[in-house]
């Protein structure tokens, strides 16, 4: 097979097919999602069959563990699967809404619609629910898409695509409106993300390593991110009590999440008062501490205490290692952060109005807080439903992106016959 | 000189002097425009000395009439300039703006926050005044920016930063917040389009060519359309007296710009009736119409007629000619758009309520109209206050780019001490 042709195939039919879907109405997609779900349940054992297929595989090829457990179906991944579709067939359709629409002295009207953006590559790798996860919100976002998960997943992922397809067809859609790529052939990658005449943009669901790899060769937009390099700034007007929780909270909750805190940072007139705290609640939980030569002094004594190199304030650790450096004030607090952070989630801790103002506005990162822990940087903590991925870029969509991510927004004229004088 | 150097130079310092365009309150922003309008007032006699001289240049280099009208500043240009400045100074702020600020369940407050881009590379060929506008723009805007002018116009455009420079300087912003290229080297553009550590979108202003030029080699984002192949289409429900008016208005108007119809469709019961009367319109204006079998059918007799070759359908024509095709109704003309138009704007004539609200939704172009004109679409006739350009994509910004195209939505996150449970 011709891996190019076949993807340029799969290209065609799905924008073909992303007409049809973009034209259908709430109730038609609504209901392509509960016909997906209701499948999913009732095959499950067929989908656990096709599962242990992957799975026999992947052990006698020696996948570790780890990758293992990320490619097994279990009935309660299952149940979250099929839990999931219903959730977000009852979410509020995205499309079609038009806002602002104003008179202008011509006599138009002019406003702008929500619409799909078309056709949507996702690009995963073993897990089995991306799969049905973002074949729900392209759906629910009126796009077709095309998913190529990993390939030790291929066998479930078949099964999960014939699913998917008999609930497209059932609820009157086109069939081509979600493609699994078939093939575990890796030229099918590079493939997806050349072809910007069938695909309007890409979300790569992954490690950092695959969006490097993708980066290098897509001509198609992608909506991604890389690094979660997120601070905490305990300012010196900060309550030392919320200062504690949310280092804590950001730091240790979870030590995998690009929401994570990976550097602390501490107001010169409070570090001798807090860091000794805060070093007894991460001592309880090893976490190590890579200081800079202040903090490094005032820390002195602790189990796990590293000296800072110049590598570390731009390191993702994703692991029980924070780095940690005084600061002189506010300005040096922003400065370290427009330099260091990956403009991913910064946080302040502070009491002083002005200084929380004056970081809100000048800390360049999708999100920024004030008195909240950085782990709350995600799309069901606000609110918006549903999550597709976390942008770092700053065109289009910006930090956790949920459905509005998946369309775009065009001008629509309500004119009486006005013409151009 | 080495070109690379150069341009990295430029862009460090563009980058440095961002957080400071970012960081400066409104009135100091428009203090600048004030200041840079008083200075051009005030030496544009200089102004005009320095574009005598890239004047003389052009002429000696045997550029043609219309590149030297393009690159004269007269007089009257130059009170534009100045005009346009204060206009902008006038328009509301952009930046700082919060919206969508939402408690949630956790107690957190979360919304967006409007901030700039960062840095903005405008790339553009003879215009002069080009350099003035973009340079107001970004500084309203809170961008630096890197200004790459035709070299044709270099000893004006130098003149040009010079005032730029004091104006931002009299205000207290960076002398790099704005800056030109001061080579001619087209290395420099190179340069300027592949360096996105410094760069965060690059808008070029100029023909099809140079944007098909630089979307060859560009590694950052651009804001930037190619073509307008605009249509009306006349539904068999249309009112005929405004039909007429809007296709001649949306041919006639003005033939060299991008929303100026290129093809119109016409619906087969309509036809008979509409041509004719269309052709008499068009025939006193010497335009030529190249038609398909049916519309070459009943236009028999009309004095600049061309039987259509296929090409014609994705011909941006900018002249008076224009494609004409009959069509047996909405689905059809809707699939022909679709396959054909550029997704600039594209117009419906009909008097039926549901053709409109289908037309509206299914037409999959940055502006979508019901009984207008194409002309309209405008950033000036959509109220915008202001263009930067016209976006052909669909991520980030499409159709006419204001200033909320030179900016971005980061989240921002209310808190109170909250940590995630």
């Amino acid at each position: 097979m011709d891996i190019t042709e076949y993807m340029h195939t799969l290209g065609r039919q799905a924008r073909a097919a992303s007409r049809a879907m973009a034209r259908a109405d709430s109730a038609t997609r609504n209901r392509a999602l509960h016909l997906i779900a209701d499948a999913i349940e009732r095959d499950s054992s067929i989908l656990r069959a096709a599962n242990e297929q992957d799975l026999d595989a992947a052990r006698a090829s020696g996948l570790g563990p780890a990758l293992v457990d990320r490619l097994t179906l279990s009935e309660s991944a299952i149940a979250t699967m099929v839990d999931g579709l219903r959730q977000i067939a009852a979410l509020p359709d995205p499309i079609g809404e038009i806002s602002d629409l104003k008179f202008r002295p011509s006599g138009i009207q002019v406003g702008k619609m929500r619409v799909p953006l078309g056709v949507i590559g996702i690009i995963y790798e073993a897990r089995p629910n991306v799969t049905v996860d973002a074949a729900g919100l392209c759906i629910k976002s009126g796009n077709a898409t095309i998913l190529r998960g990993g390939s030790e997943a291929i066998n479930c992922n078949r099964a999960l695509a014939a699913l998917v397809a008999e609930g497209l067809v059932g609820a009157g859609l086109p069939e081509h409106g979600v493609q699994v790529v078939e093939t575990t052939d890796r030229a099918a990658v590079g493939a997806l993300i050349t072809m910007p005449q069938y695909v309007d943009v890409i979300v790569p669901r992954g490690g950092k390593g695959l969006i490097e790899r993708l980066m290098q060769e897509a001509t198609v937009p992608m909506i991604k991110h890389l690094d979660g390099i997120c601070h905490v700034y305990i300012d010196d007007k900060a309550d030392v009590e919320k200062a504690l929780r949310i280092a804590l909270n950001a730091k240790t909750h979870r030590y995998g999440t690009c929401n994570t805190m990976e550097t602390l940072l501490v107001a010169r007139d409070l570090a001798p008062l807090v860091l000794p705290q805060l070093a007894e609640m991460y001592a309880a939980k090893q976490v190590e501490l890579r200081a800079d030569p202040e903090s490094h002094h005032i820390l002195q004594g602790y189990p796990y205490l590293v000296e800072a190199v110049p590598e570390d304030w731009s390191t993702e650790y994703l692991a029980p290692i924070l780095s940690v450096k005084v600061v002189g004030g506010l300005d040096e607090a922003i400065d370290h952060i427009n330099t260091y952070s990956s403009r991913h989630t910064d946080a302040i801790v502070t009491e002083d109005y002005s200084a929380a103002l004056r970081f809100l506005r000048e800390v360049d990162s999708a999100s920024v807080m004030v008195n909240a822990s950085t782990r709350f940087a995600d799309g069901f903590e606000y609110g918006l439903g549903a999550e597709i991925g976390i942008s770092n870029d700053k065109l289009h969509a910006r930090g956790p992106v949920g459905l509005e991510g998946l369309t775009s927004l065009k001008y629509v004229v309500f004119g009486h016959g006005e013409i151009r004088k």
